[in-house]
Formats: structure tokens, sequence, C-alpha cells
């Protein structure tokens, strides 16, 4: 019993991250084409690629489990994306978008790393070694790119405030 | 120009915040009332007292900017919130309820752990000291809550992984 609710906890959760990656990989080129600075549209091309591989090492783990690859409505990221999109339209060519595009992407990192480290942790306990590793690469690259937008983020206020000052 | 736009998106984002925290607020005291097991009990009622100072810490920032304290309809929180209530009634009775709970406790954090990281950094930029220092007072407070919720969850899986093994 406390196998199988796990297992299907597991399972469950997969399929909220898989319907999230798949929305995050529609998002990022509209992100990328809305973003005013080269970097920050370069960082949202290379993520549009990482997400690709990431969608692909979760098929992977639907596969170690045996079950058909599938998403499974998830309303947070829904609830994210949304903002992403309220960001893109409320500040459309004002000097702040690059800044709201950067904390909408963070909020989308971030809920991605909650996601994967439970992830992670559930197929250790599961015995299913080779998901976790997967899960952990995805975990390690989720918290890599959130530490660039951070970079980045760092980098743009200090343009405008330097910009500000001159 | 550059500065008036700043200022529109961190007012913004503050009352997205304060939306999120009087969400979160009155979601707690189900979550504890929903935990299984007495230590995240207790976690959530820490976290709910914890929640009620981040309230207050947000109605001086905006005491600091010369705005009233007022919410914004946050689609992120309600979404992330919605996930955690589905998992209350899908897991309701089951072992793994208080594994589901971490997971939606710890996406929780994190979505604030992005804002409050951006919140921070926006306030330093705009020369607000003071409502720097009270938002990443709350800051620290959740990642060492996020942390908390981690060992509690490795704690958890791990009793019942020996469970499973006895």
């Amino acid at each position: 019993m406390t196998t199988k609710t796990l297992e299907s906890l597991f399972y469950d959760t997969l399929k909220d991250v898989y319907y999230a990656e798949k929305k995050i990989v529609r998002a990022l080129p509209k992100m990328a084409k809305a973003a005013q600075s080269e970097d920050l549209k370069a960082a949202f091309e290379l993520h549009q690629e990482e997400t690709m591989e990431q969608i692909e090492r979760l098929e992977q783990v639907f596969e170690i489990i045996g079950k058909r690859a599938q998403g499974k409505t998830c309303p947070a990221i829904d609830g994210i994306i949304e903002e992403g999109q309220e960001i893109m339209s409320d500040y459309k060519d004002t000097p702040s978008l690059d800044a709201g595009l950067l904390a909408a992407a963070q909020a989308v990192e971030h809920y991605e790393i909650s996601r994967y480290g439970t992830l992670k942790r559930w197929a250790e306990v599961l015995g299913l070694k080779d998901a976790a590793k997967l899960l952990d690469e995805t975990l390690k690259q989720e918290s890599k790119t959130d530490e660039s937008l951070t970079k980045l983020a760092d980098k743009h206020v200090n343009d405008k405030a330097l910009r500000k000052a001159a």
C-alpha cells in the first residue's frame, strides 16, 4: 500500500512536470522575442534547448516506470506563465520589461527546482536509481539556469542604475 | 522614466506577494489540520506565525514607498495552492499524504524565494535601503523554511522506506 501510493504520487507529479515543461517550451520563444537585451534573448534561447532535453529526460523516466508519457494540467505553471504574459503586455516598450521578464523566468525556475527536488527524492526511496539520476541532472541544470538569471538580473539593474546616475 | 517604471514594477510585485502571503496564511491552517505527522503539523503552524510577520513586513515596505497596502490577484499562487488542495483531496487518508503536502509546501516556498529575491534586488537599485533590509529578512526566513521542509521530507521518506523494509 505504502509503495503503491508513493508510486502514484510520483507518477502524478511526473505528469504535472511534463505538462509544465511542455508549457514552458512554448512560452520561451515568446519571452525571447519580447526581451530587449541580447543577453536575455540568448539566455531564453539556451533555456529553450535545455527544456527540450528535460522533456526527453522525463520521457525516459516514464519509460523506466513503464508508463505512457502524458501531461496532467498543472494550475501552478499555468498561473506562473500567466503572470509572465501580464508582464509582457503591461510593460511592453518600457525600460523595465527585461527586469520583469527576468523575475517571471526565475519564478518558473524555482517552481521546477522544487518539483525536481521532490521527484528525485521520491525516485530514490522508490529504488528508481536511473530515474533519480536523470531527475538530478535536470535539477542541477535548473539550478544553474536560476544562477545565470540572477547574474543577468544583477547586471541588468546595475546597468540601469548607472544609466540613472549618468 | 526608468526610475518610474522600475518603481511601478516594484509596486506591482509587492501587491502580488501581498496577495500571495494572505492566501498562504489562510491555506496553512488547513494544511496543518490535514498533516498526519506531528512534526509536519508543527512546521506548518510555525510557518503560519512567520507568514503573519512577513505580511507585517510587507505593510512596512508599502509604508516606506508611501502607498496603501493592497493585494493584486496573483494567478501563480492561486495555481500553486490549488495543486496543494488537489493533493489534500486525492491523497486523503493515504500513507503518502504528508509527502504530497511537503512537496506542495516546498513549491510555495520556492515561489516566495524567487519573488523576495527579485523585490530585494529592486529595492536596492531604487535606493530603498530599509525596504531591502525587510525583504532580505523574509527571504532568509523563507530559505530557512525550505531547508527545514527538505529535512522533514528526507526524514519522512526514510521512515517510510524503513517501514517498507521492515
